[in-house]
């Protein structure tokens, strides 16, 4: 059978899709996407294991088509065809594509060679689609990266009555961000940290329906379906570390306090967890590193509440701006004391987010 | 001393210089500036070994003053200054930096510490610089970039009376840029691949300076002086491999020819030369490619002469593209026939370039 598809809409919806698929696996069947033609629309699915997508886009297809092909060879050559334009001819072994004066036979192989997915046709939640990434983007960087507990690289979902919390730690900082809005379901979750950004990166605009299932999410949104494999394990009893009664607390500007913080820590050494000290008094925020090749300083008026205390404390400077990240205008840092209690980062524009960053033991 | 200067000023001239230093090296004074402050300007010098660097800026300096300090972190600093002016301030073992509410103190050596590098003050050769820059810039690609006998890594400048030629080879790939402009040196050159690129880089309006002396070019433009060490070793007789008699040649647009060439190769096999084929036949020049995921393959109507003979060739996909990269418009392809003898590139725009590539063998 034959098709022709714009361009445009091919590469954009393999984009999605490619993404995921592994550039090399033990499992050949996961170096392809499958692709099912049918019904005005074709679609086109990929797996990594952690996530399974779909992704369609509509197209004028008579008959019906179920094949599979390389993920990425096949999204390198769409994304330079030359026309607007595409011919896709499935023949018995080979895929034609042509654009222009351009062509092209790929190998196809049987539907069967792909990974098995099967995406939920019912949905029992659902949630705005904006909002759910704000939500999600707000903490995904407080999850640890690697060489930790599982738990610590995912992020949690808290689906209750009424509300939807992500909260994400690694044992160092935290990050929650609270949505008054009911996906509808009730549950725990904990998703992982990789699965979250691919997740964030295929919300838009409009309503997400969600789907519960064993070890398993699914999301449904617009031309996007995709199962995200859930961890296990027991996610840290994170609220009672969040301090509740703070000395002293400054307000300011989050991008002006971020910017000092990455400029004095360049003479910070890094393999002294990359040390900033922050030192208040009567209003002034001084913020200090120091590491072999000199000294640097910086100083900022902020608004202090308590003012009859001074505090000195010192962060990894990169934990410090992470957690600065989600604020686009005044931020408030709030201090509980000692330099072992933690401190907390509100957004004084948004009661939603809530970061905790613990200060580095000083000598 | 205190002096106090433009942060872009700063910035950009001290970019030059950092870019050369070695982030890593044996011999710790490399990794050092140093900066001479004097006569109305602020001098900065750097070395990596195959070229020593000198740039200066304007200001307003009182007195003087030799110094180094550690290249990379004072170049970082420099780059986030918060305010459009710096002082810079030279204590007894620290270089005090301020700009707005920011300050560091950065270890300072003696200038003794930094390589000792000289300039000369006369120059008996000059050329523009523009022309001196697009000549070498159009034969660098085809120098060989490792693994190979030294001089192929070079491009030799051939200086002589009325004619300036840049040419590079690897051996399976040549390209030359005739200037006809003279130096007023007569000389022939070799200078390492990697120091023209810095050499380009400083290339603006004007005029430049040249200056040779034992294994050194020395080289004056504007506000930089730069020596570049030379090669020894013999360059190839290359005129000799150049065809003179081509059965057929095609022309047509080089970007266009490029960029379908980059199309088609993208099914080539990386493993086997990365093999595209072309075919020339009444007028019509069909490029094809194949691998293991399949085949692809692209028509161009052509420009043709010699038009009672096809040519069927094969060559490397991104030699083929490095030689079309310094042709904006139209370029003639020349084929001297069987398939190891080589093909010339020609600039129908600027008879100055020529490129030769040596196809592969096939069959």
């Amino acid at each position: 059978m034959k098709v022709l598809v714009p361009k445009k809409s091919l590469a954009d919806t393999l984009a999605h899709v490619e993404r995921i698929v592994p550039t090399r696996s033990s499992n050949p069947g996961l170096s392809l996407v499958r692709l099912d033609l049918g019904d005005g629309a074709v679609e086109i699915t990929g797996s990594n294991m952690d996530i399974d997508i779909r992704a369609r886009f509509p197209a004028d297809v008579r008959g019906s088509e179920s094949r599979a092909v390389t993920a990425h060879l096949f999204a390198q050559v769409v994304r330079v065809l030359p026309a607007e334009d595409v011919e896709l001819e499935f023949g018995e072994s080979e895929l034609h594509i042509a654009s222009g004066n351009y062509t092209t036979k790929l190998q196809l192989v049987s539907a069967a060679s792909a990974p098995k997915l099967s995406f939920p046709n019912t949905h029992s939640g659902q949630i705005d689609a904006a909002s759910l990434g704000r939500t999600l983007s707000s903490v995904k960087y407080a999850a640890a990266v690697a060489d930790y507990q599982a738990v610590f690289r995912g992020v949690k979902l808290e689906l209750k009555d009424g509300k939807t919390r992500a909260v994400a730690t690694d044992g160092f900082r935290l990050a929650y961000y609270d949505l008054d809005l009911s996906t509808g379901l009730a549950a725990d979750l904990i998703v992982p940290a990789r699965s979250v950004d691919e997740l964030v990166k295929v919300l838009g605009d409009g309503d997400v329906k969600l789907a519960l299932s064993e070890g398993q999410l699914s999301v449904e949104h617009g031309d996007y379906a995709l199962n995200l494999k859930l961890m296990d394990g027991v996610f840290p009893d994170y609220e009672r570390v969040i301090p509740q009664a703070f000395p002293v607390s400054i307000s300011l500007s989050a991008p002006r306090l971020a910017e000092a913080v990455s400029r004095v820590a360049l003479m910070a050494d890094k393999s002294a967890n990359n040390r900033v000290d922050l030192f208040i008094k009567d209003g002034v925020l001084t913020i200090t590193a120091e590491g072999s090749f000199g000294r640097s300083q910086e100083e900022i008026a902020v608004s202090q509440e308590g003012t009859d205390s001074e505090i000195a404390l010192a962060y990894n400077a990169k934990y410090l701006m992470d957690a600065l990240g989600p604020v686009g205008g005044e931020v408030r840092l709030s201090f509980s004391g000692s330099s072992s209690s933690p401190s907390v980062v509100t957004d004084l524009a948004d009661a939603s987010y809530l970061a905790m960053v613990v200060p580095l033991r000083t000598g």
